[in-house]
């Protein structure tokens, strides 16, 4: 195959062989192309020629295949691949990947589909879907390597060759002792380097970083990007080595966390992306909204309850979006921070005590400053020196407290353990939205005699 | 060392041998620590041990501590070591590392920096910092191993054996020819497999993916996480090979560019962390605060326009903040579930359609549900079905438009190169705002006989 061919003319290359049967100009074609090229050449081929697609392929190109598919589209080559071909590939499938594409179906579908495997590997997948989500458990996988401790590096770089083929990534063995606990760590690096009789127990990393099966994911994912592993050995409460978590399984938890902020913070509901239908991603934006229309209705009783301040100075009214407004997100920038700032560092106490004492000064600086400029926009547009000076003096109010609320309220939720970036939506800007408007009606009120 | 000690048990032991002067017994407790524990360990050693801390570390160790330490300290380091040994530290850290930390100071410090360094290494990062901030020449680093197309197997294996002390992950070799063009990559897996007398050009892989030194970091970054790769090759114009970007940095590319939406998204200002002091904090927020400000103010202006209504009518200002809120929500919403989704998909036209489509879908089922909700809620609570009327059909109108121009604004911001999580602020803000308010007094305008 040409090097300069575009993804088009491979494409259509592909088609061409299809057409004319040619399975050895076909696997040619494909020989140079990475897993995740193929499944884009799959995807995009015309319905007509999939069947064919498949059939053209070996067993490790159709497990390549299905890796880098999407369910959906995992289903549909299960499907159209008969039982015997797929009992194969779903034996040879990475457990993690197995794992995620059986998390999305019904028990029906999970029992059919286990039921075709080999009783080891379905074994072994059952056994991992009984770790909670998101657990280390849950994304772990078997391409590791490891060698009893009483190898000499000779036989180690014996085992290594014959296991190159599963193994993922060979920057490390693990080494295990009769009972199957961990208990040392060498790099590839130090085998190349060491002499070739030595024992492994001899040269080997005694202190091993390693996570418990029921780690968080998150908490796995710091600690492989903390040290720069390409993996990291998961453990069983007595130490037996159960599995590793590799680094392209971090770069996926680190994208899925912070976009599970990003929904959080932006309100926006659970997995919405561009492929959900109308009607789900909508039924996932509801509660937020209706929740919002809630509070937008405790904000609205607070207005009516002085209603008649509002009567006597409709000029109030003017003001009333840009202080709840700003309120609102001075709170949520703060928020940002707080919640953006755990992903990288464990806070201590200390710490906390003078993040919230900075976020005071920064909330007293941005108020200062904007309350002197409201003061003299409302002065100079309204031609009212006391309706400025209740304008201005509540918004330098308001802004100090909802930096505060940002703050101190998400690092409450962590101490006891909640998702800070919960604390968004609802209690930040409901909060906000109620204390600023009490503020302003308050002091409007106490000065009405002024402002009328 | 014992194994089972805590962190805090090492610390004491190291302070011990700090205290007592014992190099070997010091460097016994280092052996089993890791890069990242040293510098631990580094941080939260009492300053009166520091200086001697750094005295009885290696020249190696003193490198790997100062690629983990944030840049203060790790100007403090520099600092303390002396000018002898901080030339040879700087000439032995990591490219990238060392870009990264020069990209923080000013001219002067680069300069003093620099001027330190071998001539060689000085020269490589020099050239590094040409590249604009963000792109695959800047985060590039070297610690990859090149071979010579007509090298055999074995001719290849020695090579790497030879660069395993540099190489930091091993996973491929690159191939060059004569001019140092790439033409080709070969896996470790493969070295192993293959026989021992083959010559590399007739095995390697000759398809390499690979990126221009002016890529974007983020689309590097895309490209190791989809091919599941440790490193990608990095090539000038010609095609000649000058680096590798490697997965490590694409985990920290990722975070970046998620804290970065974030920012963008909840508009809170550039680059602030737990440490940033309170006024550089406040500097930073405030552009975007008072940018909102004078947003607040033109709605306020236009709520102005409407006194008449609003005075005959007060209760239209019970719903104000409802009927702004909520189309602010929706529209960060659909800001949101556009902004992520490109994070991991490149957007065709055909699907771009599609998505406005599904957006508009989405904007009427909650634009039917709320409305019905709020006309429902405004008629019964202050008994005026008028009112309930004007409340539901503003509310629906708001959603709808609401949802579009959080779909919308991004996409042609995407389309025009300009980064779509720009458009929260400033953008998506006002023109909810602005649109939301004038819908709705205008309807209460043109019902205000019924109102009253």
């Amino acid at each position: 195959m040409s090097l300069s061919m575009t993804e088009n003319e491979i494409t259509l290359a592909i088609i061409q062989a299809l057409k004319e049967g040619k399975r050895k100009q076909f696997q040619d074609i494909l020989e140079e192309l990475h897993p995740y090229d193929i499944a884009r050449q799959y995807e995009h081929l015309p319905n007509k020629h999939k069947n064919k697609f498949l059939v053209f392929l070996t067993i490790e190109q159709l497990t390549d295949l299905i890796q880098e598919l999407e369910t959906e589209d995992q289903l549909e080559v299960i499907q159209k691949m008969g039982i015997e071909k797929s009992s194969k590939v779903l034996d040879m499938m990475e457990n993690d990947d197995l794992a995620s594409l059986l998390t999305d179906l019904d028990p029906e579908q999970i029992e059919e589909l286990l039921g075709e495997m080999k009783q080891e590997e379905s074994a072994v997948v059952q056994n991992m879907m009984t770790y909670p989500p998101e657990t280390a458990g849950r994304v772990m996988n078997n391409r590791y390597v490891w060698i009893p401790k009483y190898y000499t590096i000779r036989e180690a770089i014996a085992k290594l060759k014959h296991f190159a083929e599963i193994a993922q990534y060979l920057n490390y063995l693990y080494v295990i002792d009769d009972e199957k606990k961990l208990v040392g760590v060498i790099s590839y690096k130090d085998l190349l380097l060491g002499s070739i009789d030595d024992r492994i127990e001899d040269v080997m990393f005694n202190r091993v970083v390693k996570a418990d099966v029921l780690t968080d994911q998150e908490e796995v994912a710091k600690l492989i990007s903390r040290y720069n592993f390409v993996s990291l050995p998961i453990v069983q409460e007595d130490d037996t080595l159960v599995g590793v978590v590799t680094v392209d399984d971090v770069i996926d938890i680190f994208i899925q966390e912070a976009n599970e902020d990003i929904e959080k913070l932006s309100a926006s509901g659970k997995s919405i992306d561009f492929k959900t239908n109308p009607f789900v991603a909508a039924y996932r934006r509801l509660p937020w909204l209706i929740l919002l229309l809630f509070i937008g209705l405790v904000s609205g009783s607070i207005i009516s309850n002085f209603e008649d301040t509002l009567q006597s100075v409709v000029a109030l009214a003017f003001f009333m979006p840009l202080i709840a407004g700003m309120t609102g997100n001075t709170g949520t920038q703060s928020l940002a921070v707080v919640v953006r700032g755990l992903v990288s560092e464990d806070l201590e106490f200390k710490q906390v005590l003078k993040l919230i004492v900075r976020e005071l000064w920064v909330g007293i600086i941005i108020g200062i400053t904007c309350s002197i400029l409201i003061a003299i926009i409302a002065f100079v547009w309204r031609g009212s020196f006391p309706l400025g000076l209740v304008v201005g003096s509540s918004l330098l109010l308001t802004l100090i407290i909802g930096t505060l609320a940002g703050t101190i309220i998400p690092l409450v939720l962590y101490k006891f353990k909640i998702d800070p970036a919960v604390a968004s939506g609802p209690l930040i800007t409901t909060i906000n939205d109620i204390l600023s408007l009490l503020i302003y009606f308050g002091i409007a009120t106490a000065f009405i005699s002024k402002l009328t």
